[in-house]
């Protein structure tokens, strides 16, 4: 049984984690840090879990999670980065769920995230954690970069197309929505349903953080630069993410279905929708899956992906446990094997 | 194996029990049955059993299903009774998750059902199917008639102050609201978003088939008549239902929380909250657990009982599956323990 | 032209007002005052107004106030009582939203808001604004109590069965539902939508605030004391009230559909549907109508009301606004004269 | 008072016009039908219109529509090109809120509607409904083809770009979201709550029919051919549509800020958001404003729009005010001045 800590248990993404490990076969939660709640048992702070945990929130303490195997962090940017180099040296590996190593390139984190890296070095040597992508390097790594929520959503869905080099990539557009837990647990007026309900709009026109993450990810799929518009949007509704993505198509008499089908018909988590599907979020509700389809509208010169994933779970929390798996020799979808619920 | 049989399995109670057996350890699903949709394969209808199943609708098929072990009807009320005779003769068990079992005199369930029963010989049989008064009767049974949703949420709210003798039981008022998955997975101007999403309403308020079932359950257990006023309400929200009770303590002086926790000490899907909660319904969304407080307002007369459970699982799909589990001597916990999909 | 103040502009009680004052021909704004958003325009906190008010967010400010000649508090409890004397004797009339002013016994207000009354000699002045009962003693008043939005609902529902002694009075029961927005416009956990989001649930069931509100109406229109069990629940929803309520009928041969019609037939605000109907809370919002509808569940011998108010308009604004109406000799329904919004 | 008369009142887009003409001072419905409905009130329908009209839907009837001066219709597509010639005739003026006169070409009506056109000769003649663009031809027009949704929120935001000449024309993209009022009031599996709701997809990617509109509108505003990708996606809330837009622009050193202010100053439904915001459609639920905000994401080549409307007034009813406010020489914002509803 992998020894499992988790670092900041009170928000979504910590709360998830937990309800996916504790029905999770290979592994054990031995400690679960928060400063705030510390001496409160977690199912008192998510009733979900009652009778399915009796841990309680501790205070952070080194000494406990430097017994854990694996530790994650389910905190706000900027912890893992000061906590990482001594858990590591103790011999634990680490998952950051938050963003603290998911830009290899120091300066471009630092004027995105505003602070200053605390552990620049560790950069290199993290593996983002898209499975589709770096599966071997995860199998080995000792600290993992969980990939963002919407990143991971725009880049399943352009892979394909960019991997085959079939699109003009100076000008590529991700109009990517997002229900309200992404937004994390922390009281907000922004956040209040009589704010959030019922209502639509975008958000961060001007420049969103995930911008640089998925551009990373696409420049190295094409071996160069890309160029992307990135525009997310809040949707009235608690979980999912939808991409909605356009590319100039540089060869429009591909088999466009036939590619998608072919890039991921062995990956446990992607799945390709029959031509002519719309994928809904519901689809993936409390799933790991990504959902994909794939259309080139009036048969014209664009190809038009939409893909939809659960934020908190192969957004967050699920591709976190999905590379767990992989880091400890599990069947892949172990513990992530359930449909989603629907309705 | 057990070797099971769907009928009838294009709504969402339907789907909600595929989603349930897909995993369970226990059985296999080897016929679903569906008139309308004969051909199709169900992950096409629930996109969420992509990847979980490779059932295709079959038409109606007494043939197949009597090579069944065990058959549940997820079908309108009135389909089941028709049916049923000619299975149980074929040595097949029965749950049906609709109501033609449930009442046992039948011109009351002639009354409100609008239509002759077609078995009325079995209704003496049927096991009604709340493990929390009727385990052992129903690991026996051939033939269970699971409960309403309303009536399993109200049932285990009362049962305690019932059993006990502490209420008047003449006046009892049962306030309950439910989500709109409850409505069915039907066509309807009603059931659209566009009417039932932001709004809330009481319905059927002079009378719903789910209070002479309610009254039968409560009846029972004091051994004599209640009465009982039973109105419902539909909530914008898809999943959940909340019973509100009501009722007039002949002795104020009880220990209400110690009642209660008591008489569920050893129930694996009622939990008793600590003295002050308010049990939320996504605290059960997408699990088999029913949720309950009790308070005494003011410290006066009236006790009031605050009962949640997710209409689709512990409410039908998922009682359903308990209840199979005791029929078949599993746990009764068996592909039902997973914690609630929260947020 | 009446000119108006109102004091604590920013949460949804002050917004709601303004929007409706906006258009009202009778009435203009001429301060609006928020500590924490002054030199803002108000139309950048709420868009909707952009277009339709030049306002500015002032700080909080005597002079301006007491050149008004009626001032609207929209402010937490507690802080109305601290200007009202000031602003009387200035001679401007005053509509307090919050809860100042609104129960007459000054020991039963401090124990449920837990504070010193700042000026209880003017208890017994203010009249308590639900217009269906104190008509004549609004248009005089100088100190309005707006009622609560729960006890507006409740009260509306009870009065016709009380005022006609047709009922017990020891064990009313008022089942309440409310949308989110009654709980204000204000950083919370428990008020984002992740958290009160297709989710339903009770609370403060020991005992809230508008429990001793109600009952103060209620035994009013006996004359006598009252017993009432009042919990309120949280819909996943941003406006409405709904309010079940529960009654035992002396006589169970009364005409209750006439007795309602006849108790409301003059009142501009107050409909009472048709025999057999269920009302629904999007059929009055953003209206500053109270529809009900009174039924005898199965021809027995409990009366149940269904009633229902959007909470921001006759359950806090739109009452206010009436009020105004009252005060000032205008038509009552000036400025409110407008449909629900539906869907 | 203009004589007015409704043909199809009983979906959302007659309830809504119904809503904003019953307080409209400048003009009298003398008639509405519908076939399913005849003899039923209309407050019967839609309560929120209690006490606002004593209107009963009649069936269509010739000789009563004969008698308006200006009939709406408010049905589904090809029915008002059947009636509008003999309506012409008579004198009376149309607005249609469908599409039957949108498009200019025939051809390519009829290729994507699906029908044969029953009275071409109109197409030269009908005037497209979007003030902003043709207020002349609507003040003189006897028939007015409404705009479509999508149409009115993606063009107002396009226009200023390619009215300017600042973009490249060949590859324009809009994404839009639309609440799931705009599938109308009738009967569906698909519209239910329990599968709309807490979900998002996008849909008709392949192809939708206000690609076209927009397509002629945005051409007629370049002289010119456009090239544009349209994807519509569902949104779960009941009014409002967002789009977002994307083009590249010729020239980035462009002032796109003072661009949109200046083309929408004189504008009374258009409203320009200060650089850097973000609209909502909550903003404008129940209005008939569109409002707009213009991006450069990154300071780079491409300009990104944001614009919303409530589709059931800009989007539909409230452009047909508008539009029958101009017609009739009316001030433009009669009977429309009103702030949305918010929260």
């Amino acid at each position: 049984m992998i020894k499992v800590g988790i670092v900041g248990g009170t928000g979504y993404t910590g709360a998830e984690l937990l309800r996916l490990l504790v029905t999770h076969p290979g592994c054990e939660v031995i400690a679960i840090t928060s400063r705030s709640e510390a001496g409160r048992p977690v199912a008192d702070l998510f009733p979900n879990l009652r009778g399915h945990s009796d841990l309680v929130f501790i205070k952070p303490d080194p000494a406990r999670l430097q017994g854990c195997d694996l530790v994650f962090f389910a905190t706000p940017n900027g912890v893992a980065m000061t906590q990482a180099p001594e858990l590591l040296a103790a011999g634990v590996r680490i998952i950051d769920l938050a963003a603290d190593f998911r830009i290899a390139d120091q300066g471009v984190w630092e004027h995105w995230y505003g602070m200053r890296h605390a552990c620049p070095d560790l950069l290199a040597e993290a593996v983002y954690g898209l499975p589709e992508i770096n599966r071997q390097a995860v199998k080995q790594a000792r600290l993992v970069a969980n990939p963002g929520c919407y990143p991971t959503a725009v880049a399943l869905g352009f892979l394909p197309l960019l991997e085959a080099g079939l699109v003009e990539t100076e000008h590529l557009i991700a109009d990517a929505k997002s229900g309200v837990s992404g937004a994390g647990r922390k009281a907000s007026v922004a956040g209040l349903m009589s704010e959030a309900g019922e209502s639509f709009k975008a958000y961060a026109i001007a420049g969103h953080r995930h911008q640089p993450e998925i551009r990373q990810t696409l420049s190295q799929a094409v071996s160069g630069d890309v160029g992307l518009t990135f525009v997310p949007h809040l949707a009235p509704m608690i979980r999912g993410i939808e991409a909605t993505l356009y590319a100039r198509l540089n060869d429009a008499t591909v088999d466009l279905q036939g590619l998608f089908e072919a890039r991921y018909r062995d990956e446990p988590f992607v799945d390709v929708l029959p031509s002519g599907s719309h994928p809904e979020t519901r689809s993936v509700r409390g799933a790991n899956h990504c959902r994909i389809a794939v259309h080139r509208p009036l048969d014209g010169d664009v190809a038009v992906v939409s893909s939809v994933i659960d934020n908190l779970l192969k957004g967050a929390a699920g591709q976190g446990v999905q590379n767990m798996n992989l880091m400890y020799g599990l069947s892949e979808d172990c513990g992530l094997n359930h449909p989603a619920l629907l309705p």
